[in-house]
């Protein structure tokens, strides 16, 4: 077996390339790549190969789902020496590169920095911040629409107000998690629930080491739940100790959550 | 000549409804009504023909052009006495029928109210508020993209602000007027004028009780020259007194406009 030259073998030097990563999540099938549908990993790795005609993988430290957007997603690839050496002198040239790469799609790089081989976009996350978007109203949304959920019965914010202070801190989230997640336990410690009241327009931001996944919606759904009276805030208790999905509300919709900011 | 009995005669007491409009201009050719593109007055008109059975004109406060979005646009149109008798226990079921008829369109009625005959949505109104949204940073938009202006290089604020003192209050605007305007006069005065920023986002909300066609856009791509540097702020003295478009700096994009307000 013969390596091809433009494949990686463990004597090359690799470079490893952190960038931060904005997207409207709105017609992608989520960040992962996907056999039969558009993702956003796939956008960025075929931009990297026009680049360097070569496979090169990226790393995310979010997968959002479909629909989700972000404004500060961060991911990491490598790349070889002779990749790396085109670039060194301005490393902002692979992020323009990258982004001719991505049009029209609304796809950006937004810095490009060289990091330690140690670094994982994944892994190295100390804090991840999201922040989910809500307009409480009847009337339908339009310059919004793609980018809240629309809360159409009034909102008790005082209720939902209430509500947060159960969910802070550690907690077994195993009732806020998707039957699909891979966790192989829920414990999670939520460092900040912050609600922010604009007009008609609600921010719920919320800030842990990591999440479950569909936490964040899982928990925007019940938090709601509380702020249109269906259940009481205190109910949150009962919630979180059942451990059971079905007690929980439902998953807001992907269309209100932006992954905002990554921690290392 | 006999009438149809939908068409109102001088006997018919007529009901005036106001109504707040939001909408995202992308996709429309602007407010009013073309033959070969689409509009939001289209849009509208069409939604009341199938309420009413009748054509139905709407007046409305400012005629945005294509790509111009707004969040307080206002309206009037008149209703027959029969028509009115349906709506009038809940004005807000006429709300309710005209954005069930305007989907999937992204137009939203916000209110409905019933006002004195001498109410017109353009000539009543006392104060406008638009506001102009501008991104300053060079990675392409994503989320943005349609409702802001990507301004690239580096922008200047503090000379930006500088050159709004030289626009604020009573002028001669000839030099900030489309070639199109049909306004008799370019003499307006301009009320507000106030820059906010919130990291690399900037918005301009310019006050007035009317604009000359394209004058909002036109002062905008003007302040973002002083911005950029190409002209001192002070150079805006000159440019409002030669009275000629061709001295002042370009048209900004619509799509960083926002109709916001509309004061009676």
């Amino acid at each position: 077996m013969f390596k091809t030259s433009s494949e990686p073998t463990v004597d090359d030097i690799l470079y490893r390339i952190q960038s931060t990563i904005e997207y409207d999540g709105t017609q992608f099938h989520g960040w992962q790549f996907q056999t039969n549908s558009i993702s956003i990993q796939q956008i960025v790795e075929t931009a990297l190969y026009k680049i360097f005609n070569r496979k090169i993988i990226t790393f995310v430290a979010g997968r959002t789902d479909a629909g989700v957007h972000a404004f500060g997603q961060v991911i990491h690839f490598d790349l070889l020496s002779a990749e790396y050496e085109k670039f060194k002198q301005n490393l902002d040239k692979i992020k323009l590169a990258i982004n001719a790469n991505m049009r029209p799609f609304p796809i950006s790089i937004i810095s490009a920095n060289l990091v330690n081989q140690n670094f994982h976009a994944r892994f190295s996350a100390l804090n991840k911040t999201y922040i989910y978007k809500i307009i409480n109203r009847p009337e339908p949304l339009t310059i919004q629409k793609n980018y809240f959920w629309q809360v159409h019965k009034l909102l008790n914010i005082e209720k939902i107000q209430e509500a947060t202070k159960y969910l802070l801190g550690f907690h077994d989230f195993s009732s806020f998690r998707s039957g699909e997640c891979q966790a192989k336990n829920a414990l999670r410690t939520l460092r900040k629930i912050m609600i922010t009241q604009y007009n008609n327009e609600i921010h719920i931001e919320y800030e842990a080491q990591s999440f479950l996944h569909n936490q964040i919606r899982i928990m925007t759904g019940t938090l709601i739940k509380c702020g249109l009276g269906h259940i009481e805030p205190e109910k949150l208790k009962e919630i979180l100790s059942a451990k059971d999905r079905r007690f929980a509300g439902i998953t807001a919709p992907p269309s209100g959550l932006y992954l905002q900011k990554i921690e290392y």
